[in-house]
């Protein structure tokens, strides 16, 4: 597909060495962390600034060559799978912090910056940047923009989309635009800043990013709230919100989760506990202190079995360890683990869960829950194995199940993971056939060719 | 235009009490707040529920009838003229709270509700909806939506996008499509939310809302900060910002503003003070006072003339009436009043401010300035006569100098009115021409009969 003229051409814009065509580069680009989707790219490409993205987009298009735009490929969606061959786009040669704004409160950064740089760059000015997804340590900004990747801050300070306020992208075209900016308001026509924010690189490419920071909260203050079952640990997080407090930290492992991680990291959890809230919150110190308080009495008071508060940072350490361990826990079980992110309004958690519960039954499945109570994105994790195809189809109808039955509370099929390959069947049971088809007329509106991410969100039917 | 035919189909969806074509309701809808932009509708309309507005949709896309939805028409930028004709779309009767949710934080509003309505509401229930634009006794939350109205809290609070969660939308071609919910987290395809927000009604009909409210500060304390000149003033604003403390209110008045306001209002103002701030904080008691404390010593020690902390809600409600005056007492000096809100990075304002004025001067113009300073969203206000011909172009040379000179500081042409009619021609100085192509193509994608609010955002020729 890649013509040695093609090829000769890229070279001439990236140089040979960021030209990565081995077996071994199209195997190592081939699948994400998404289990069961794998397909080869034709060939790496590892553009080293905007003009180099921006004439390979060119020659793409005229060509009708797939690119697929990467970051550390940790995402669980399969949004990152060269489904259709083509150029994988890598950002290593693009990954500079370019500038911290400490006037302005922004950073300006490129699309290959790891996620925990951006964190700890914004903390040594006395700043934060809160979207911190689970793959925080690795993944990269970029690709948290093309997902609009959420985290366990969600319900106190937003996800991703919330702090991008400007956007460098090389349209399919290979025009490069600049939304948006270091600014607190902006109304200059449409929202093309928060378009490409979660369009998972089916628009464009995102070649920079201007990051709203905010100041670093004060203090910080953990606890960890044991409950007999799950309708009660859900009636505290509703007594929480009722009493107008936010915490930072909402975090929820129901009594399989609860096993699982006790018997991988051994921190001391009551195996009989039928579900965990792990809470935090941040601030001002007297505001911590008071909400933290506020927070254990709320719980005792809804019939919490023990409320553990940590004293030391250390202590704080090994409480949200519980939550931290919960995927590799889980991952161990099994051959293959499937972490789906069904998302409710936070009001019917213990519902979903429930039902959750009783599809895994009757599809004869081992699914734990966990995740973000205070946003309602819960991860049911089915402990599997890809190989037994019997049960892989069972796995596939109790998801379907779990989808409509979130969306029948009003919830979506997805809270931050995205579509990507994966959930596209289920895409129009949130949408509906006329939000689909909006979406399918503005992607190609911007993409007539469709050239960028091809195979991803939409069906091959719906790609027309 | 409207053909006898086509008003019967309108008389028998919405009956003929809610089909206004007197020559008096032609004449009271063919204009909003901005001045100098005028044109007759052929028939205005006030749907009952959102089914009406579909069948009314695809009457008006069937027969190429262009529809202006139009909240209060309070706007600025001429987004609710309807200038190529056709239909206006009122919402008098779909103006219901439909629900409060205190589980989830919510509010489901219709588009006709009185934004001032809401912000009560939420209050008597604990909660906060933060967006207050400075016409919120009078706009209609479908309008703020529809230009992601912004108003004195966006620095700390954002502005109406930031607020809206869920949308329901008609699309141009008739179909009804719900976005989003009452979720903290959806990632399931594009983010028609943020793109239905801020379009001005060009991409399709806004026929509900799902509002995210948040819990109420506890207190509040205001303060007014007296400077001998501008730069001090962005001085202290930088200084403010650098100590980390993010008020809820950090609005600004230059010297031209001031000395109209003390005129008109007589509240004590030193008519030789360069700048004045008014700032407020909000939050936990102890926090805004301990901020409050910070600041006012922040503002001294940049060199501020004087620091007026209120001591009782009365005192805070007259050292705001010197900001919530400007409008008033500049509106009341000349025939026209054309408030502008071209908007540069925070760190920018006090130069912003300079060039403003040296264009004042340049053209022989009476221009005041004062806004969000907090968010570098200024409203260079001209003082004018729209019948003096000669000085209205000079006005509007002066003001296409001020866009080009915020955007070049890094600014944009609008932080929170919208383009319009009026600033269309000045989009592209923004986006590029490629970001404007790119709006274009997904207008067009979705409304290929032009028929939403024909006349706005692009000009003639890019609208094809």
């Amino acid at each position: 597909m890649i013509s040695s003229k093609i090829r000769k051409q890229f070279v001439a814009i990236v140089g040979e060495e960021n030209v990565l065509d081995s077996e071994s580069s199209l195997l190592n680009y081939s699948y994400d962390a998404t289990p069961g989707f794998q397909a080869r790219p034709h060939c790496v490409l590892a553009p080293r600034n905007v003009f180099e993205v921006s004439e390979i987009v060119k020659i793409c298009n005229a060509n009708r060559i797939p690119i697929v735009p990467r970051g550390s490929g940790t995402n669980l969606s399969a949004s990152t799978t060269p489904s259709k061959g083509g150029v994988v786009l890598l950002f290593k040669n693009m990954n500079e912090i370019i500038e911290i704004d400490e006037a302005n409160l922004t950073m300006t950064v490129q699309p290959g910056v790891i996620t925990q740089r951006i964190i700890e760059a914004a903390e040594a000015k006395g700043l934060f940047y809160p979207p911190d997804p689970g793959s925080v340590n690795i993944s990269q900004i970029g690709g948290n923009i093309s997902t609009n990747a959420g985290g366990l801050h969600g319900l106190k300070y937003g996800v991703t989309r919330d702090y991008v306020i400007g956007l460098q992208v090389v349209l399919p075209n290979g025009e490069i635009i600049e939304t948006g900016g270091k600014l607190a308001k902006d109304v200059a026509g449409y929202d093309l800043t928060r378009l490409f924010v979660g369009a998972e690189g089916t628009l464009g490419v995102i070649t920079g990013a201007v990051l709203k920071l905010i100041p670093k909260p004060e203090a910080t203050k953990t606890m960890l709230v044991l409950f007999e079952d799950l309708e009660t640990s859900a009636k505290a997080v509703s007594a929480i919100i009722e009493n107008r407090i936010i915490p930072a930290t909402l975090e929820f492992l129901d009594q399989a989760t609860v096993r699982v991680v006790e018997d991988f990291a051994q921190i001391g959890l009551p195996t009989d506990a039928g579900a965990v809230l792990l809470i935090e919150q941040d601030g001002p110190k007297e505001i911590v202190d008071r909400d933290t308080e506020r927070m254990a009495k709320i719980c005792m008071e809804t019939g919490a079995m023990d409320v553990q508060v940590a004293q030391t940072p250390e202590e704080a350490y090994e409480l949200t360890s519980a939550r931290r361990t919960a995927l590799s826990a889980l991952s161990r079980m099994k051959p293959t683990t499937i972490l789906e992110d069904a998302t409710v309004p936070r009001s019917k958690i213990a519902e979903m869960v429930g039902i959750i519960n009783e599809i895994a039954k009757k599809y004869e499945l081992t699914v734990c829950t966990f995740g973000h109570a205070g946003d309602g994105n819960l991860h049911p994790t089915c402990l599997t194995d890809a190989r037994d195809t019997e049960e892989m189809e069972r796995v596939d109808a109790a998801f379907k199940e779990i989808f409509e039955e979130a969306v029948r509370l009003g919830g979506t099929i997805t809270g931050e993971h995205g579509v990507g390959e994966m959930k596209l069947p289920y895409l129009s049971l949130k949408a509906g056939e006329a939000g689909v088809e909006a979406m399918r007329n503005i992607k190609f509106a911007l993409d007539p060719n469709a050239i960028m991410n091809p195979g991803k969100m939409f069906t091959a039917k719906q790609q027309r």
